[in-house]
């Protein structure tokens, strides 16, 4: 055929070369073309339409490089073959109605759950001017765009260092340190670091079950190692190489107990004594300690290159910032930058350098000592009056973090707990959901994780009112006895 | 023994408490305190000292804590074996020595490498009120400590799902959407979320070696796939099931080309043939197309849920941002949910949100049709400046993205062109440097990738000069020509 059907319309915002190009291509994907059929030529066409010759072209061009015709030299233009080709002409509606996506669930009233930090303390205002002022260094350096260092902007890990240095005994350069969107792409990092699949993770159990399946995720075989009241019992870690052995000394998520020297000696001497073992120090809850000075670090106090460090701001700034730092043994850095080194860093800029301001100034110090007072009292409230409670059989690791593990004297399973929590809306986590898939949870009593950081003095004392309620007889017509 | 030397200081500002302690904790460190050896008893030490009894407790208690001491019901407290123990009371100097991380080198005065971006244009003043509000808002409704949506932000996914339907003609909601810090993160989730290691992945090859590097540390086996003028040649991709073949249809790396319909239908095709046969389309620099409409994309075209779309903000905003997107088909929603959903978001609440806002408040769209204007006329140079030029051969990948490819009639080797450019200031790279290991370059002319993106009308200009210079016989004696 030589005659197209087309109207133009002077008059709509659009050009003509757009027009005619939607025309045809709706008459192909119509049906109205079909596979094969010749158009005519630009020439043709274009004075019929009474349109220059470069317009027509112009819409030939484009309906060609989107693959509706093929230009054969000297013959003209066909229509391609556009079988599973998609009308875009016919916009699908979208429906954003997946509102379950929208949010991880409504605030409960009362949440208990662990790893809830405090919105009340926060340095609001620091924060702003080290945000503001990062921003504008970036832009006056013309640096703000550009990709950073791989490892994390040398500033924030010399920062970092020198922190970790004089809060943890961490001992470190910049070079050693890797900055990184949370500890689970830090050990994710790790995991490609070494032979992939090949090797062994011996954990504590009950233990922080992301870095459990991290480590599944990524091939790792994880050994899950009992813990007595010292944290993981050294002995029953596996004797073999390419072995990491991931605690929590500081303050074991989630039991709280906090490794002695002793069996960090022990640790290291597992580590010695083969070829390639590590020992992952994750450094969960060290900034807040209650009671005494904290504990120098695994890494701190060993002698060897067999500590890898952990640390994140999630619990020290805040959890929605993402920024996690990795201490390399020296000899790992090469290994690092061999087989990791070619990731750009996944930590914006920006934030990387509001934080290093934070630290740098004097900010980040001082919002530790403010928020450890803040979490003190509240620990030590809650602390109070579960000791006034006989149902309270016993109180795991007291005295740092955000949350206390109880253990209580009833014949309620966790889940019954929880459940009856639920209807006076309080949200509050049991035990056994820390225990790695098929190593149950030992102890016939329910443990309760209680996390008091985002909670007010009034919702600690009503949580606890709550549980004592839930564990009364007929708990389940209780229902409402606390105001909504 | 039963008489410890402690010379109390009442004038220092330090403790009581802590001076006991740091004596004691010296004595033991330092070998004057043996293993075994008992303490007095807290009520003893006391009255020599004249200190209250809980003063001594307390210095007793650290020291316990911290495993220098061990209590022994009713016999008191000994010294503990502190073999490995490193003495924090000497503090290490740190040095900070490692000039070599401080930057990724100085910038060179020609930078030529692909993927770098104008930072001229860019709309410093509509980001930083983004930044502004974004950060305000989150702290009004409490929302910017908190932990986001695993997946990104649900306001993030709305408008990127949004923009990428108008834009590309993404169709997807929400709830297909993961947010991730960079693309290379995203891949390992995707490689996380089908059986370890048991998959392949079909790649051009040439290709984007970040990514090739990426699918090797985790576990995959890649597969290269020789591409001719139309991009991957589908009948060469392996017929195994759980396969991805990894392409970018809008304009490959390093070659530029534009994967025709014809092709797109062809790799389409070839996923609907198998079982777990999966498209990765990274939709690379398909913002910048400077001739005609962008051609929808494949994810756009498919009927099938056989692509997963990638897209990224580093070239489209700013590289240092790390935020990239990727798009699931719905059956793969569940998938990941299960496999990856416990991993927190790796980007920042107020990066994501501050996108939002640019996007939202229409600063993104007239970003990018400013920014293609600058491109286009920096590409537009560039071409013109090559054509001139008897020594090249032929050029790729013209009229969309960063760079250019160009085939030099020469005797050189690639290796040969950079070391001579970079005597004059010019960084440049070859092509050889993007294919797979042992795949080796086809083509005896040396190609060079010529990357515009960040260089200014003037830098272009000479860059094509120093290259003709670096041509020339004696290439090496024409250091200084330009004045550096």
């Amino acid at each position: 055929m030589n005659e197209l059907l087309i109207d133009l319309d002077l008059h709509t915002g659009i050009s003509l070369y757009e027009q005619i190009y939607r025309y045809i291509r709706k008459d192909i994907t119509g049906g109205r073309l079909s596979c094969g059929e010749r158009l005519p030529s630009a020439r043709l066409l274009a004075s019929q339409l009474q349109v220059s010759r470069s317009t027509v072209d112009a819409a030939y061009a484009q309906l060609v490089s989107e693959g509706y015709l093929q230009a054969k030299r000297g013959s003209g233009y066909y229509v391609c073959d556009i079988g599973a080709l998609y009308d875009l002409a016919q916009p699908q509606v979208q429906q954003f109605s997946d509102s379950l996506q929208k949010t991880r669930g409504t605030q409960p009233k009362y949440n208990f759950l662990p790893g809830q930090v405090d919105d009340q303390g926060f340095a609001y205002n620091a924060w702003r001017k080290c945000a503001k002022e990062a921003l504008l260094a970036l832009e006056t350096s013309h640096q703000l765009l550009q990709a950073g260092h791989p490892q994390g902007e040398y500033e924030l890990r010399e920062a970092v260092a020198s922190y970790l240095y004089q809060a943890r005994g961490v001992r470190c350069q910049p070079r050693q340190l890797v900055i990184g969107a949370g500890n689970e792409y830090l050990l994710q990092m790790l995991g490609q670091m070494f032979a992939k699949g090949a090797g062994k993770v011996a954990m504590e159990s009950p233990t922080y079950l992301q870095a459990y399946h991290t480590f599944q995720n990524i091939g790792y075989e994880v050994v899950a190692v009992p813990m007595d009241d010292y944290g993981m019992v050294a002995d029953k870690i596996p004797d073999t190489d390419l072995t990491f052995a991931y605690v929590m000394p500081s303050h074991q998520f989630p039991i709280g107990t906090v490794m002695p020297l002793k069996r960090r000696l022990e640790l290291l001497a597992w580590a010695k004594a083969g070829e390639q073992r590590y020992i992952i120090e994750d450094d969960h809850d060290s900034e807040f300690r209650y009671k005494g000075r904290p504990i120098p670090s695994l890494q701190g106090i060993s002698q060897l290159d067999r500590v890898i460090y952990l640390g994140t701001f999630s619990n020290s700034i805040m959890p929605s910032i993402r920024i996690s730092y990795m201490v390399l043994p020296p000899q790992l850095v090469d290994v690092y930058a061999r087989t990791c080194g070619f990731y750009a860093s996944t930590v914006s800029k920006i934030q990387q350098m509001t934080v290093c301001h934070f630290i740098k100034q004097g900010y980040f110090e001082r919002h530790l000592n403010k928020m450890r007072g803040i979490y003190k009292s509240k620990h030590d409230l809650l602390l109070y009056l579960l000791k006034q409670k006989e149902w309270v059989y016993r109180i795991y690791g007291g005295h740092a973090g955000l949350h206390l593990a109880v253990e209580l004297d009833c014949g309620l399973t966790e889940e019954e707990v929880s459940k009856r929590a639920e209807k006076y809306g309080m949200c509050v986590q049991g035990l056994a959901e820390c225990y790695p898939a098929g190593d149950g949870k030992r102890g016939v009593r329910p443990v309760m994780l209680l996390g008091f950081g985002r909670l007010s003095e009034k919702e600690i004392r009503d949580g606890v009112e709550i549980l004592e309620r839930c564990l009364q007889e007929g708990g389940d017509q209780a229902v409402g006895l606390i105001p909504q």
